[in-house]
């Protein structure tokens, strides 16, 4: 390392030097490692060590960036829900979307390793008194960042009354199609209530 | 003890002596303790110790009535759960009841001990093989005979098309605000989101 030449360092915002590249790096393999060993084992079996080891980084190193096991994995939740935002304003990167693909995209947001580890955090929050200001904070950040997409992608007009409900709701029954996932393959049975309730509320936000 | 009168027993159902109405009645202190235990500390903080010292009962006669753990917490989810529908049932005797007013008791079934009880075992069986088809079954149960509660009180008419999709999609939504209950107390949002649904659930059923 420490080799880079003037051309690759041109090409590098200015301020950033390949040290600061390299934690970058580690850190997001940290995030990445630490969301999934939290949907495979849940938050008992979620330690820094682990992540650590998962993302093949030294516990001092990981310790450097997340200082406490709180720390990691509301960052780590945090990291993955951004980046699945970012993905899905790309999906539908034009207004006019087809509103039952994007009412399907919504609730493909709650059935993946994204949702099981968030799940696990928000359930160990509501019993551990170290993690649980943390957890509701981060809650509520990104459950405003998911209802504004939401929004723009359904094309939903917030100034009428009742739409903003509407769209609530339709998130809050996201989150419960994806509980209903939790223990069993449930997408023959989602697939059919997403078809319904589009076609309600195509009628609810014209 | 052993000293109930002739008038007593002839009141009484004729194949239960006082010996089996005393193990009903510890059976039933055992899995009220135990819902209320998950509730409050989650699976982990969850033994069959910590739930026969909460009810009173000797740990032998715990292990009399639920040998494991798992039998103890997925009968006590179960026994609530069926208390819940048989009161929800009671609540609205006759047909034809406010369809909001069902919406928010059908809601309100998620945003209890009950639910954060069924939450916490649900979570800890997607990662405990012991559990997880144990709970699987459960839910598949319980979830049947909510669903078969909603559309009697509804007074929704499943041959019609899309009503099944209906129904389900609301309970969904309902599992997913009882979900977004568990850190803060969401009853405000809850209420607008319930007026605003059932208004849309009209339109559908109708």
């Amino acid at each position: 390392m420490g080799t880079v030449s003037a051309v690759d360092r041109a090409d590098r915002v200015p301020d950033r030097s390949p040290k600061q590249d390299r934690s970058r790096a580690t850190r997001q393999r940290l995030l990445e490692a630490a969301v999934a060993c939290l949907a495979e084992h849940g938050w008992a079996g979620s330690t820094v060590s682990v992540v650590a080891e998962r993302a093949g980084v030294s516990r001092g190193a990981a310790q450097h960036h997340f200082p406490t096991r709180e720390d990691l994995f509301t960052a780590a939740v945090e990291y993955v829900a951004e980046e699945r935002s970012t993905a899905l304003r790309t999906l539908f990167p034009e207004g006019g979307a087809d509103r039952e693909a994007v009412v399907a995209a919504l609730v493909d947001l709650y059935t993946g390793p994204l949702f099981r580890a968030a799940l696990h955090l928000w359930v160990a929050a509501s019993n551990e008194d170290q993690l649980r200001p943390r957890v509701t904070e981060l809650e509520a950040r990104v459950g405003r960042e998911t209802h504004r997409i939401a929004v723009d992608l359904l094309g939903a007009d917030e100034s009428r009354p009742g739409v903003r409900e509407t769209v609530q709701g339709l998130l809050d029954m996201a989150r419960g199609l994806g509980l209903a996932n939790l223990l069993t393959d449930d997408g023959g049975r989602r697939e059919r209530v997403v078809a319904q309730w589009a076609g309600l509320l195509e009628g609810a936000l014209d």
